[in-house]
């Protein structure tokens, strides 16, 4: 006997429209977003290409001061993530390299050694540190919007992939927050206690005014 | 003395734009979906009918091999349900009916049985069978995106209420998934390890290609 | 040949801990709750009676003056359904059976109606209200947290199963707010605008004080 | 020697979209909202007006019967709350002057006395009532959905700032929810137990048909 | 005829047990915190007193180098707002107080100025600077996890209350992350660029060491 | 002169308890889950060994039948990340290596590309699969609870960094949850519509009874 299974549960369930199921939602990033991400790409547009990506394919460019290089993927490059509460990036360092000192405002990330030797830590609110030297294979959190950096401690190039709770976590860098716009002088020695030399210093070199 | 309350209170409130209050936001299904569910309608324009639904009320067709009909009332057949997190199906089951197993990505559900007797069950992540026989009036629970089934087990047709936490809780049918589509056979036998003939025997049943 | 699937998988994944895998949490009702629900009862101990619940297979007994009974299938009953956002209730309707005005302040609400005709309506913080007659198989929507009822203006028993969109959804009856506990009369007419006659009588047949 | 400072690692990062980044979702009032807020107003058009809001600088008219008013900075007021899960509002009180009993559906709100003395109360799911006396600088928190009032209790005017956990908390005065619309005076009377004279009577005062 | 209401209704929902009902949960802050707030009070043992807190009636001592105080009503100091998504704290500024630039990892947050002239910014992830004077009576937001800043402009005392969208939103100061913990001065040089001379400088006075 | 930083700040925000703030959540796992996670392991207990973890460091053991193996990091292992909302895993494929078809029932999914060549895919609500070969340095995601499973398609071995949305994303395999427990034979038939024959043979490899 030849089982026939029941097509009517389906075309009772899927007949009223295409959009009558909602498992994923692939950013139209042509529409404007949203507190929760970007309008979703119509489904019958959607290929497997929107769930990949081949950007962190390529070894980031790091013959620069800091030796290092972030190569997101978040949902303005990758619009598979949007809505799913993930992305990734890859962290490049040449020896020497660093991560200098930022948070993410809206996610949490692991970061995991691919290769090299790599340290890093993070600041708590209740103002502790939580320091490590990470091998091969190591991972490490950093919670929510704490300050927290990495740096390349071994003695060739390291490679890092790092998660984030969130399709889109942000990226605050201590010294361009500072230094790199035009937040005028007095301000930043106001409300950190630098000096005014180091600060002049500093948005020199960041191309800060003011 | 005559008692007159102050339209001021709602004057100051309400004035500034009739968006100015969310409670609900029925969906304007013709707006491009976001990952939190459907633009709002226009307030001005809801009615009653968006808060309601006679598509439940009809006996689902059971005349199929599974000798069941499920009959959603989805974000997609019920508008107001948008951004709630709620949402509602019926379940018809003939004599022998049966939903076989699948999951819902997004969503817990609740059964209650209004007439007959159905069992089912559910499988966890640590591999255990929750399998339970209901009755009339009883209800049981099938947490997020595990996989679970239903099956008449009296002598007689059967109804159930099916609540969901999501307006939008998907459904992924195994036999489907499985069988029902392009996914190349070799590629269902490499990741399920069922037989090359029982996997073309169901693909053919089910139009799968491939 | 025979095919040996890998236990080595499992062993790796579950080894660590029993407690590996969270993908329910059945509430253990002896523990103190938290913001987000009760402790999890351990895995080990849970069984699929957990997972179901009979307590809505009995008639409500509508042998009282409003002629109606809510039946609760709330965490505290039906422990299953702890931090899955879900839970439903019974409604029964005696003739002429009413369930006055009510919120539930943490949860949307689906009303199905089984048997009867039920008259149900929900009244918007813009003010407008949503009123609707509603027959066997009909659903409607009660958005979080504003006033709503439900009356049988049928001229036999109703039935209704109840959604909620959280497992603990609370429930504040409007009389029972204002005239079944202490505040004191006085305070009740200021803020109510209730005459101080009108007051009085609630209270005394609601047993309030003050 | 001079410092120079990566910049790559930021054109990496931001070249790709100007919506690369999305910490915060200024609301553009002119689309349509969705379930969790306005579409995102874009980057290049933000400025500090759209973060900073100067409404409740001016005393509320409480020339009215309440002899009180509410002034709120809602996402609709102030757009940079949107998606931010917070709004604020001011509440101005002549002598003698009350915020009737009401709720927010979508809300928490904490009070905070910035002058006088003000007496509130909320009544929780099970029935007791949580009564206080509050002075300058006080504050107390209401739990969304339940219902709350508060009363001028001290000789002369009272302020007090009050913060809600939602861009769009909703407001639903009892009053006008009952006796300010087109809801029936028989279905009033059936679903509160008030008497008729005093439905008739407060209708009458609120503007109510029906 | 004397009317009588259905103590039936309650005594079936509130019967099974005392926790029946979770609209709140008032911190336990004796039993061990959770991911989203503390275990809740019993609820038999909560009074008024749990949902209020006057300690911020109180001026605050800005006799210190900042010229600034702030007196935080968050969970650990006011139990009530636990589970709640709110919290809210004063600020008292002395003339020319400051808060120094700081993060609140956890939460957004807005300011409303009671009396004098605050000046307050905020630099965003794509590094613009949003900074706004604010006369009494104005509002601002800082959006979640991004630096911020705030300086009294005025030539008398200052007063703001702040809100935040967390009962528990955390503090990150930067100058105490940087300079008053554990961290070694090369690391803070390495990863922030600023000189070694400035950060031991700042070290000796926020008591760092290493 | 010399600068002296406000201590006074400080005491004045952590004097109350050592739980003021909250800005991560390491498990204590002797205590019971709830439903978003672990209690938290003292501040003071806490240190950096709590957020790095180095299982994933060592090659899984792939000497197995489906030559692959993971190795999670999830809450259970990894107690850093509790209440986060991210957890990660290592993926090692043998030649010929294959993760069967699965489903993570609480979280997404993005997979990373580390060494060799793999195909993955998915199958979506609507039955439609998305199938991917990727290389070197490729990232795929896998949304919430669809069924999706990965094949080492290159010449070697191949190695992959997964990163889920969730600290206990869970894991059901499909053939363990058809064939390795108690689930009977015929129940199995009945909501599979699999042949007796294929089922008894893969209970008999998988070890399940019934």
């Amino acid at each position: 006997m030849t089982m026939i299974l029941p097509v009517l549960i389906f075309s009772l369930i899927f007949s009223s429209s295409n959009a009558a199921v909602q498992d994923f939602c692939v950013a139209d990033l042509t529409l404007p977003e949203g507190p929760g991400g970007y309008p979703c790409k119509k489904q019958a547009m959607v290929t497997e290409k929107d769930f990949s990506f081949s950007g962190l394919a390529t070894l980031g460019d790091t013959n620069n001061l800091i030796k290092a290089a972030v190569t997101p993927a978040f949902v303005a490059q990758f619009p598979g993530v949007n809505g799913l509460g993930i992305s990734v990036a890859r962290l490049d360092f040449g020896v020497g390299g660093v991560v200098p000192m930022h948070t993410h405002p809206g996610a949490s990330e692991v970061l995991t050694v691919v290769d090299g030797i790599i340290s890093a830590g993070f600041i708590s609110s209740a103002n502790a540190v939580y320091f490590k030297k990470l091998y091969k294979g190591d991972v490490m959190v950093f919670p929510q919007g704490l300050l927290h950096f990495q740096i390349n401690s071994g003695k060739s190039t390291a490679l890092a992939i790092v998660s984030f709770s969130s399709a889109s976590p942000g990226l605050q860098l201590l010294d361009y927050a500072l230094f790199g716009n035009d937040l005028p002088s007095e301000l930043v020695e106001a409300v950190t206690f630098l000096d005014a030399a180091q600060i002049k210093k500093l948005k020199k070199v960041l191309g800060g005014t003011g």
